[in-house]
């Protein structure tokens, strides 16, 4: 076990990357990898097996406990985004660097996109049996399986707020579970608590156009699916429909932190300050009379 | 950053709102907005998919998680009841003020109100594209979709009996999770065990009307159906349901609170303010002893 | 609330139960009472809805939590049985006394056949609106939602196999999670463990005969039953099956109990044994040391 | 109560084991066993009831939490790893010694084989039933409730991928869940974290061949199948199909570790590393300091 033992050891002095930014950058990748891989795989499995294996709801929970396991395998490092909205609302409030957020953001798209690329590896001969598997609209259509597509009721507007108000759901919910100055879970629970905020989403805004609520998570697929087959139509259907899920949820993540801070965020950070600056008013009082004592003693000796 | 921080650190002192009622009124607000929105949005994504996204269960956990969710996003400020039946329980025994009563169940109705409102907004394209979208009644009903309305097997006193059981189930459970003298679990996990309290009332008691059990998320949602175009009939609509989701559910919190206490609360109480007491009693007599002997001391000095 | 605080105190004091025994065996009667209740009505839910509200999953998610919440009810004040056949290995390795087990049987007992007349109550017009809807037999019994039967295709020599194998599996994961000398939780998460133990045995063992797995919650709801409309039938049908879920659990547990300790707890608990005596033995040696060298002080001195 | 505690002290010292190997061994035995029970048994109940007892869901939700109980039943004894896949992994990274791979390969073989057999004992009334119940292929084979076998639509190097791909998300996941430098969750909360994976897994990656990813739960029921009458065959579909489980998952293994280490687990080491070493810098600088200062002291004396 020796020279395993020092290989081991010049394995990590060899590749070790020494630049923070780029080694959360990394770190954000492979949990977006994650969550892209165990959602769209669910995905893949409902529409592939025509429904044996798979409900809604296992796409529901798989998107849950992805968001869950991608942030237990990068959150020590980076935080565990694994959405471009989400670093935007902690850039709002000042909680994060606002020169991490196109780094975040390129390197969750990056991870999105192999996500994406591990689950058309996997289900490759299941995709090429169904009848036009590389199909982008129609009854086989697959596409569905890596981005999302509005359904056939939902208007432009519609499909807007949609996404505004799942994203402002999310960053709600976000902010309550990550809040420094509220803490309703105990540490390291986090991750799960997210994951539930990820599920509950699924389970009743999912019907529209498959809440994506996550720029990255949107883009990467779709982007791999443009290379891989589906062709340049997953940008042109519906109209553009592609944009929405890149643009709007910035705007629902701003409409998100504007009304967690209003309601619950700005009191009790306010709340939490005062404490503070009286318990240190109430420390400085205590100092000076403790020096005045000594003094007093001092004088005394 | 200094400007951001500047400008954040201002918002805190503009918009603070110093009267601690009125902040925990606020967030109880939030918190059912978000309850109503993931619950009913679950029940929408059910009823508008005709059951290609969703099935009964996923209602259940949906009403589960959102419960948790809501607890989590106010817990710190108000409690997180997020049900007026919860606010009486704790009033009863004597944990509440009274006072905070009448304000939180108007902002739970408000919040449930909001929340109805935005499920509303999300799914307004598949509302409108169900024939009869707004019908109150037949198979294309959706009025259920927001507030409850009775099974056709349900007669009158059978609906009074579910409402009463189901509530005092919710209130016995509640109850053990939060009884000061009966720690089941670690601190920071009680909104997740509601989650499963209202999952489990769900799975079991859903089936005559939908499991209410909260005169708020009932009340709150039938009121922005009957302004927003299903009109007065939801009021109507089985000889006046509507009243009982919100007085019976009062009573079933009385027969909680009794049956809680006198089975199981009322004991732990009593043994742990005898061991207290006896604790106190042993101290002073500790402190007795030591002055005594401190007095001998004195004596001998 | 002064005059409040007095009434509730007099409560306190007037209707305490001073007998530890009774007062632990009333916490298993409401215990046992929310696990027959929030499980056998979701049998209700699924059987009388016709799959509309409910599938086999939600039973056993139901069963899984209503074990977790029951236990959370009264597990402080009596650990938190609800099941015989854990009191049962629970004296077998004497970590309770054997009073005990015949007090908690009967109030087991008492509180399934309380919970099985909750249900009755709350779904009385749905089981009245079933065709022979107090029928033992036939496509529309519903002699099932509250006792269990075995399958058209179980054998009398399958369905013992199948008690004993379902207890023997409960019982080895039970004392796994509470075994004092092997703690694989943290504290106050055994509830939900529980839950889940009984969960995957509902996801893997429910299909012969409904999993009871416990001799009180099966036999609590059959009484109710044989008084309550369905008659003397539900003791006869399937020659005398009732007998099967009420002795032989008590032969599964034996079962269980052996396995667990001869192929784990033994072990873990001789090793924590060896290394606790050797720490004494340290800590003798030690006193004698310094008793020693105390002595030498003193001789010195 | 006297006399039940010598014997039961009797049992401890009698049936004691002292070969630690030996006893971890048995402890990844019965927790293997207790795996294939509960996700067999799942599969059993879907099967066999043909859909009314279960869906491909509850059978995700079985493997997960028999992993989880499996886990917690032998987890303080010898790591809880159930999987050749994850002791491979661990020796790999140094965490634990080659020498207890192939005890615990072959232990866990002989607990998935007496799981499988377990299930066979319960549900043998209802495999008889099935007309064919131990054929190996067509509309009725029940062989693929206890091994893994590929679907019409997969190709052997689809398989193989299958395979790969799953082994190394399950290795990616849990090595971020158990690294010793990178600490996600709470002390204790492993256990349910890794059945979350597995669930996922199985949410996302069951459609092509049922997600064996562990050489032992696929080799150890296949074998009992092939003795207990389904025959030689179990071992020739899919030309050979039975190798894939068993040898592709250690590749997939190799690719999960390489995977993590680059991306995230080598960083957070060095980095854990430096800060210690510098620590220890700090104290030795500290010491010498305190020497000099003594020393100076010492001289000033």
């Amino acid at each position: 076990m020796g020279r395993q033992k020092v290989f081991l050891d010049k394995m990590v002095s060899t590749f070790r990357i020494r630049n923070l930014l780029l080694r959360q950058s990394l770190a954000e990748c492979l949990g977006t990898l994650i969550l892209v891989m165990f959602g769209c795989g669910a995905l893949a499995q409902l529409e592939l097996s025509k429904g044996s294996h798979g409900i809604f709801l296992t796409v529901n929970l798989a998107f849950g406990f992805a968001a869950t396991l991608g942030i237990l395998v990068c959150g020590q490092v980076s935080g565990g985004h694994l959405n471009p909205a989400v670093t935007f609302a902690l850039c709002l409030l000042g909680r994060e660097r606002w020169r991490k957020f196109p780094m975040f953001f390129l390197f969750q798209i990056i991870g999105a996109f192999f996500g994406a690329a591990v689950i058309y590896a996997m289900y490759y001969d299941a995709l090429c049996e169904v009848h036009g598997g590389f199909d982008t609209t129609g009854p086989n259509s697959t596409a569905g399986i890596f981005a999302t597509y509005p359904g056939t009721h939902l208007s432009f507007m519609n499909g807007v707020f949609d996404q505004l108000i799942g994203t402002a759901a999310l960053i709600v919910c976000i902010l309550a579970i990550v809040d420094p100055y509220n803490n309703p879970i105990p540490q390291g629970l986090e991750a799960f608590t997210v994951g539930f905020v990820v599920l509950a989403i699924g389970l009743s805004m999912g019907f529209n156009s498959g809440y994506a609520v996550n720029p990255a998570r949107d883009l990467g697929p779709r982007l791999f699916t443009s290379i891989a087959g589906w062709g340049y139509e997953v940008f042109t259907i519906g109209s553009g429909w592609f944009l929405i899920p890149v643009f709007v949820p910035f705007f629902g993540t701003i409409i998100g932190v504007v009304l967690y801070q209003m309601m619950v965020g700005l009191h009790v950070e306010a709340e939490v300050r005062e404490r503070r600056s009286s318990e240190q008013e109430n420390v400085r009082l205590t100092n000076v009379n403790s020096n005045n004592s000594k003094g007093g003693t001092k004088e005394v000796n």
